[in-house]
């Protein structure tokens, strides 16, 4: 049902700045966090710059395999994003747990979020920031798109559990990409 | 009218990730330029992380002096966020071209913008990523909020002047800052 996402596409995803998922698989065992701290850093290949703290199970994950599937959610997914950043891969199985399901990936040995309306396969570039700043630049290798979720409205965290939900879109003459 | 917003709560800003305005002062001559590219990276003191391409002008501005302000437009400035991002300082006065107010700031020479609804002063205290992808990494020394916008929606930009306006506001039971 995912369908292959042109990477030049991708940025359009992350720029506006939603919730997102990032799943990892360590020692046979995978896993997921709910993430907001990222940015985009080139259009492509597409580079992400990202912060994952130190003290989630995901980061040691994340540091030993240098790969990690980036899934963003839709606003129906809204309750499970908060209860996955609301527990730890330390005690749980959190997609057994929240029901989710794994899809294999193409590129990276950590699962696609099926029920994600997009996903994107990535690997570690760079982490000269990684012990300053928990910082990490991600290249995007292969992306994903579900179409039958059309105009998926995404969810901003403002803290505390308090989401913005995509509302009106508008479209202003731009010469920018 | 500005007032003093708590350096604990600019991540709340920030991290729904809104298009924002970015001002720089060089030689004496105020600039501003439109940025999306952005993420949290700390809470307190708040650090933040955004590329600013090296063929901006505002680029050269920021490696000089090493100040910006980041200030955060509401919906009703789009159609000159879009103006902003599409010419250069280089050609023209921006601040004068758009008709923008600029205020004293507190900690650093660039100005704030008085329409904007948040303006958060900010020093460059990293660039070991800036010569490899144009990434720095700001430290806000001093934020702002105006309280007589209330409730101001952002936008988020989806590519080529599409944007996404915050909607609905949901609040979840959530153990996360």
């Amino acid at each position: 049902m995912m369908k292959n996402l042109d990477l030049s596409k991708v940025y359009q995803l992350l720029e506006p700045g939603p919730v997102v998922l990032l799943t990892t698989t360590h020692k046979g065992h995978a896993n997921i966090m709910t993430m907001s701290w990222h940015m985009m850093v080139e259009f492509e290949p597409p580079l992400v710059a990202c912060i994952v703290s130190s003290g989630d199970h995901s980061f040691a994950a994340l540091r030993a395999t240098k790969e990690c599937v980036i899934a963003i959610p839709a606003l129906d997914m809204a309750q499970i994003v908060v209860g996955i950043g609301n527990c730890s891969g330390r005690d749980v199985d959190k997609f057994k747990l929240f029901g989710l399901t794994q899809a294999p990936a193409k590129c990276v040995a950590p699962p696609l979020v099926a029920e994600c309306f997009a996903n994107l396969e990535c690997k570690v570039v760079d982490t000269h920031l990684v012990n300053k700043f928990n910082l990490l630049v991600l290249e995007v290798l292969n992306a994903w798109r579900d179409p039958a979720q059309k105009n998926p409205k995404t969810i901003h965290h403002h803290g505390y559990g308090k989401f913005a939900v995509d509302g009106e879109m508008i479209k202003l003459k731009s010469k920018m990409p």
